[in-house]
């Protein structure tokens, strides 16, 4: 059974997942995997994936776990965190942990394994969204669970360990640092001012105009004010909102649009760069938040560049952020 | 000049260190660099740095900026910061930025250039020790900077550009948020209980003798509760103490002993593999603080591993800790 633990010291929790009766170096994994041989995420290979808790198709008479399907989500087969049992908090003198209790799913963003999200036709991205929103919807029913994250990894070098173009969602029992760091941030700037911080950024950035990447009427996607990793890009609605699960098709639409313009401009600055995205949200069940407002963050991943920081927290980025925008703006696109 | 930039919503710092004129392209930095070729570290080619801040040498009679010494400390040719001006502290609206004042040194732990750090002698561990002190007190004089991070990059993995062995010494205005997270974290508990959060860790550990690497008089390495990494390990001090500035040369020399031990077990489990250490210590010139105990944080860095944490805060950890403690009090070595 995997493990929750939480550092005694700063708070944040990890998640433990052994593998037993491994020697270390089974713990040093190849990069090669994720290229190549056979795809478990590929139509056909339905069999292959444990069975699937949603899938879109445009065939009515389809049959479960079989070919048709335009997207799917199925469990991870290796799950970091499993969906049986109870959490069964407990100490251990000072230290807290819990049974690692969560979801783990993987999200096949479209059935062609050639396609990656960047180039996904409009109509196959508008899909994740929905998809995305549908899983937040169930998951957020099982009272155990506090936070969802859902997020992709692209490339071997953050993270993917499968070609196939896919996301992943992770229902966990606490809120992840990330999140919590950004709930009492916000709370105490809008304590202060009265005003959502995302809000003021927005307003700020669309003034100053020398950060923004583009722009549609419900989307702004900017390079942040102090990105951690060069080319770093927020994507924010523009009208207030703290909760993903209320967008309208619409909604998904402009995201669709400004997403997908925002990768393939990042694409043609640094072709095929591995990069990371995750939906930042409130937490699952929470009322509206007047302080919070949802988004997406994309970080790529530059070569070496994250050595250093990642053991320490401390980030030193190589490219201004009006730099960056500016190249991601004049790339050309078709 | 380079720049520190505030999030706005978190509060973490970030150095904004341009390099102008580049292409996105540029900014991919190839890992095979840190290999073979002209090294500026070694004897003889001290005319390639800048003029030394520090060195130890037996020879009394030595010259500065040549041969003979046996740890020279020189300003980085390529400073994330600078160390002439004013902070010149601003906001931008929203944002808060100042100027990137600050320090930033390489320290040459050895003139050898084939010695790694794991297998230092000794005497010259020690040395690298002390080195680190009087750095500290020299930097801590200048009442611009509130902290030095110094840490140590071993392997192209692991951020490190040079082969020769060296240490970093980041001096800054600011305080970085893993320092602001542990003052807050260890005080918050200080409050509560009345005792130092990492003295009863280290009781604890003692008692439960479960995740303990080695131990000696003064110090005791553990492989942490929560840790990020696999073989993740902490150094702490037995004897409470928030400055790492107090110690003498006998706590120097257990800790050479005790440092020393940990990599050599590391490197027995996996050899060569890339690692960052990390000092913890209380900020320049803060009184001694009951709540806060400073300590070193080794993170071997496991390929792959990092690749999606780094994008989310988020920690998947496939070792238990009981497991890499057991893995690396089991490693034999000579």
């Amino acid at each position: 059974m995997p493990e929750l633990r939480k550092d005694p010291i700063i708070g944040r929790w990890i998640i433990i997942a052994t593998e037993r009766g491994k020697r270390p170096s089974d713990f040093i994994i190849d990069q090669s995997k994720a290229k190549g041989g056979f795809c478990p995420l590929c139509p056909g290979n339905e069999n292959t994936t444990p069975p699937e808790v949603l899938a879109y198709s445009d065939n009515q008479q389809r049959l479960k776990n079989q070919p048709g399907w335009s997207l799917r989500v199925v469990p991870n087969k290796y799950p970091a965190l499993v969906i049986e049992g109870d959490l069964n908090k407990q100490g251990e003198g000072l230290y807290d942990r819990m049974n690692g209790i969560g979801a783990h799913e993987v999200l096949i963003e479209t059935p062609d394994h050639a396609e990656t999200f960047t180039y996904l036709p409009p109509e196959r991205m508008v899909q994740v969204f929905w998809a995305y929103r549908d899983r937040l919807v169930d998951l957020g029913k099982d009272e155990r669970f506090r936070y969802v994250m859902i997020f992709k990894n692209f490339g071997a070098a953050a993270g993917a360990s499968l070609e196939h173009s896919h996301s992943q969602l992770v229902a966990l029992p606490i809120l992840p640092r990330m999140i919590t760091s950004e709930l009492e941030g916000s709370l105490s700037y809008y304590r202060y001012k009265e005003r959502c911080v995302f809000c003021d950024i927005i307003h700020q950035e669309l003034e100053q105009d020398i950060r923004v990447v583009t722009k549609n009427d419900k989307f702004l996607a900017i390079v942040p004010f102090a990105p951690r990793s060069p080319f770093e890009m927020w994507i924010l609605p523009r009208k207030h909102s703290s909760s993903y699960c209320n967008s309208d098709n619409e909604t998904f639409r402009a995201l669709t649009e400004i997403f997908s313009e925002c990768l393939r401009r990042l694409d043609k600055c640094l072709p095929d760069v591995p990069y990371n995205f995750v939906l930042h949200a409130a937490p699952l069940r929470s009322p509206a938040l007047e302080h919070y407002h949802w988004h997406f963050e994309i970080t790529p991943k530059l070569t070496m560049i994250a050595g250093f920081e990642w053991g320490s927290g401390f980030y030193i980025n190589p490219v201004a952020p009006e730099e960056a925008a500016r190249f991601l703006r004049e790339a050309e696109i078709d």
